[in-house]
Formats: C-alpha cells, sequence, structure tokens
C-alpha cells in the first residue's frame, strides 16, 4: 500500500515516501518519510505486525518519519525486536536520536546494507529479500521481494491409484522420483516426479526501485518482476533537471518495466510541482501500457498465481 | 491554528502538536510534531511567511516535524534566516541532523531559552513574546504573546478645537501632558493627556502552556490572557496517570484558565485512547464554560479590542 507519494517536498494531499508490503500475513515497510505512522493510523496498518523495515538511502523524505514511529511502537507496548534494514550510518542516526529522546523498551536491529548487485540479505519461511544498488546523489538500494519455490504438490489421484506410502509422497514433493525396489533390493519400478506433481503455484515478486538515475543493470536485476515501484519524479519535460539530480522520468521508469517484461508498474515520487498527474501517466502509459500512479491509501494486489491443476481442486 | 492536537500517539486524525499563530501579518509556529509541515500544506499555512518557531520542550511529538520543514523550507529557495527559540539541546540536535542530511542554504538561528519567571525573550515592532519554565519531565516552557501597548490616539474634534500643532499631538500621543508659554517663557496652558486622548485598542494576549503539571504559579504568569492553550491529556478518570506523567487534566486546564481570568481555554494534547472527547469537554465546561476543544485546522481568533472610541470613528 502507498503510503506516501511525494518526493522531498509533500504536498496536500501527498505525503514523503513510505510503503507498506503485506506477504503471507507478514507486514513490512518501505521507506518511512515524515507522516508514515500517521497514515499508517489512517488506513488501518497493523503497528502490532510490523518487525521489519527497509529504507532506500539516508535523505530526510525517506527517513524523517522512523523517529516518531519508534517512539509510538514503544508506548503500544512492544517488546519484540524491530529490524531495520538500511544503508551505512542509520545507527549512528537512531543513537543520537535516542541520546535526545530516550531508548525504546524493545531492541532495535540494525542490518547495514551493502552491496552492488542483488544480494540476500533476509530470508523468511516463504519469502527471500534481495538489495540492490541504485544510481543516486548518495548510497542508494532497492529491495526486491520474491516469494520462495513452493513444494510440489502431489497429483491427488495418484496417491491411490499407486498406493504411495508417506515417505515417497515427500520424496515427490521434494522434486525427486521415487525408486521402488522388491526385497531384494532391485529396482521394480521408478514414479517420475514431473508425472506426479505440479507447483501448485508460481513465486510472486515485487521490486521497490527507490530514487535513482536509469541504469541499463537495472532491468535485469528486476526481471521478470510482477510488480514493480519506480520513482517517476518528473515527466520528461524536466528530463535535464532528473539527470543532475539523479532522478527519474516517469517514461525512464516505464522503460524499465518494459525490459524487465514486469507485469504492472507502480510510479511515485511525484514532484510537488505537478499539480496534476496525467502527463507522468501518459508518458509512462505510451511505453508500458500498466503503468498506475501511487496515491495514498491505494493498494496494489499481485493476485496469486495458481497453477491450473490446483485451481481444479 | 492548530495544526496537531494528539499527544504522544497520534491517530488517524490527530496529528503531534503543532500550531500557528498570526499577529499582525507575521507568522509564529508553537510546538513542530512530525508532519506539522502536511497540515501546514492542508490548511494553507503560508510557508514564506514564517521566521520564527518556538519549541516548548525536546520530546519527540513537539519536535519532530522540524527537521523535514527545515529541509522544505530550504527547497523553496528561503534565504533569510528562520529563528529557533527552544530549551537546551536543540543546536546539538540540529547540528546531528544537518551532519547526516546536510545543511539549509539559509541560516538557523537558535535562540536558548533559559529562565523560570516569565522572561521577554523576543520582540517585534507591536508585540512581545515571554517564555516561562513549566513542570514536565523535561526542561519544559510555555510562551506568552502580548501585543504591545499602542500609542495613545488623540480625540480628532479636539485637534481643530485647540490648534494643536504636531509636536504637541506627538507628545499627547505618548501619554505625556502638553505645556503651553507665551513669549517669555511663562507657563499659559496645560493641556492634559488624559483630555485628549484615548487607547485606541486594548492589547491582546495569547498564553500557550505545553505540556505541564499543574502549579499555582501558572495563573499568575497568565494572568488577564484573552486566549489561553493549555494542554489536556487526560480527563479526570486518569488523574493518577495525569500525576506520574507531569501532565494535566481537562480539569486542571480549565482551573488555570478561570484563575487566570482568561477570556477562552483551548485545550489539546490529547491522549490518544479518547476516541471520545466529551468527557474532557464537559469537565473542563464545568469548570471554565468558555473552553474549546482543539482540532485540526481550527481557528480560534481573538477580536481587536478597539475602545469605544475608535469603533465611532
Amino acid at each position: 500500500m502507498t503510503l506516501g507519494s511525494a518526493s522531498a517536498r509533500p504536498t496536500s494531499s501527498r505525503f514523503p515516501s513510505a510503503h507498506s508490503l503485506i506477504v503471507g500475513g507478514r507486514l513490512f515497510l518501505i521507506d518511512c518519510g515524515e507522516g508514515c505512522q500517521m497514515q499508517m493510523a489512517r488506513f488501518k496498518v497493523p503497528f502490532s505486525r510490523l518487525d521489519n523495515i527497509f529504507i532506500s538511502h539516508l535523505h530526510g523524505d525517506h527517513v524523517f518519519g522512523l523517529f516518531g514511529l519508534i517512539s509510538t511502537l514503544d508506548m503500544t507496548g512492544r517488546l519484540s525486536p524491530l529490524h531495520i534494514y538500511a544503508p551505512e550510518g542509520m545507527q549512528k542516526l537512531l543513537d543520537t536520536i535516542s541520546d535526545q529522546f530516550g531508548e525504546p523498551k524493545y531492541e532495535i536491529v540494525v542490518h547495514t546494507v551493502k552491496c552492488h548487485e542483488p544480494e540476500l540479505i533476509c530470508q523468511f519461511k516463504n519469502l527471500d529479500i534481495y538489495a540492490f544498488s541504485l544510481r543516486h546523489r548518495i548510497e542508494t538500494y532497492g529491495y526486491l521481494f520474491k516469494e520462495k519455490e513452493p513444494l510440489l504438490n502431489v497429483i491427488k489421484d495418484s496417491i491411490a491409484e499407486h498406493n504411495l506410502t508417506l515417505e515417497e509422497i515427500g520424496t515427490l514433493k521434494r522434486g525427486e522420483d521415487v525408486v521402488r525396489r522388491n526385497d531384494n533390493g532391485e529396482q521394480t519400478e521408478v514414479l517420475r516426479c514431473e508425472d506426479f506433481t505440479y507447483r501448485p503455484f508460481e513465486p510472486r515478486s515485487f521490486a521497490y526501485c527507490s530514487d535513482t538515475a536509469p541504469f541499463p543493470k537495472l532491468q535485469e536485476w528486476v526481471k521478470g518482476v510482477d510488480l514493480v515501484y519506480h520513482e517517476a519524479t518528473y515527466a520528461s519535460d524536466l528530463k535535464a533537471l532528473s539527470k543532475t539530480t539523479a532522478h527519474s522520468t516517469s517514461e525512464d521508469a516505464a522503460k524499465v518495466a518494459l525490459a524487465a517484461g514486469a507485469s504492472k508498474l507502480v510510479v511515485g515520487h511525484f514532484s510537488s510541482r505537478y499539480r496534476n498527474l496525467d502527463l507522468l501517466l501518459e508518458e509512462a502509459r505510451s511505453v508500458f501500457p500498466e503503468t498506475y500512479l501511487a496515491q495514498e491509501g491505494m493498494i496494489f494486489d499481485i493476485p496469486e498465481k495458481l497453477s491450473p491443476m490446483k485451481q481444479r481442486q
């Protein structure tokens, strides 16, 4: 969900960068601009389910909501640790803030992100999270959220048909063939995994590309992603400015989505000078039709990609 | 205008403490909780007219909006200095923030407030501003805004009637009697100031009493104020909690307004646990009927108090 779609200068209706992401019941926050906690309250994002925050870079409009949120989480009686993934400098910043304003009762674990190509920085049961470097004026990272490959499902009817044992089912689910033997240990039958199983769903993925100038590697790094968020500070009328500030136009964003073969693109981080965003949307859609404008409170859903076999059951 | 009426934990509709005040075209900001700049944009508070910010104390819910606001003012191309009045610690805090996030192109002048009884900390042509200490868990100040005593007006008809010279008018306006003499220097006539002048208006005043436990001196310090803002974090059901946290109930606030002989009381800084504020309002009004609840975007006007003579003209 978009919590903030503005760039550095917020407007009366657009807050600085902040986004929430829910995967399998887990809540993630990606960037935390000023007012993030108010937007969470407004759009009923459950504070209690937040354990992990990913910060793209240490510019104020991506960070200034963190101090208030940390304090509010403390007031909710939180005791479990809060993990913050961010570039170098976050620990020092939090130390200064807690020197002045006090430390929360729960632990904050800062994970310093330092990489160039996509690197696995964090994994959960069903989800891998990668960081990759962007090209901005300071050290900046994008984040890629990928569901893990699921265990294979065994075709139901085949269980009774072939009298599959629990052990055999386990073997097939892991993607291995079952080799049956007689009492003498001689091979009698091979049940080929591909004949007995199907992939219950295709893993979904989401890439967050925060402030960045365009660069060719990016489209490779987010290849095949279902949903990509990409900053689009300007329309092409300010292409020159986008270069000097190391930002992207909405067309730049659309080109990344197209080249990456993404299914859907959400653009955000709009310069406050655009009162009307139609131009940004048009320019992006002329390159990549499945482009949408981020807007506070808007939810972009990635539908489950169940296999036809799974859907039938 | 109330920009934020919440206490430490904001809600979906209430932002942390922040208030704007306009006196004779000058804009002042009093406390600057997170999201202050978004509220300013939302309620069309003119950023360009802001030169002075008064911070009551260095708790996050009164300060966390400052960093983003400073950055936004920089993006507007501001060059004139910004004055911040705050307790000890503000300079260090701003230094750390600018170490990490860069310094604005304009100058920030920090005025460290340090006093007990009301002390004049800043004066403008028509306005004096005093700070006075409050009783909170950390060093905290209230602020008193007082219009200056106006020059006296000379009753129009008397100018022609007594052939008053410009010099004589000047003397009368300053509150002095005019002594007329003949060529020999002998006194011939005394024009008594009180017979020739009137006070064009009564100076207005506003007191801001941020987080504080009740204490007797406060009502003396804000004696006769027209409008008083006083925190009212709790209703009387949480009187005990208000004591341990060094806060006030709405009844405490009302008692201050009553004892001070204020004309109007605005209460704010409401604990997020009160979804409905009727109880806080009722309890305050039972002591001081002219009590109003602060609400985002609400303007509390202090009407000009013109003399009957002025109104006739």
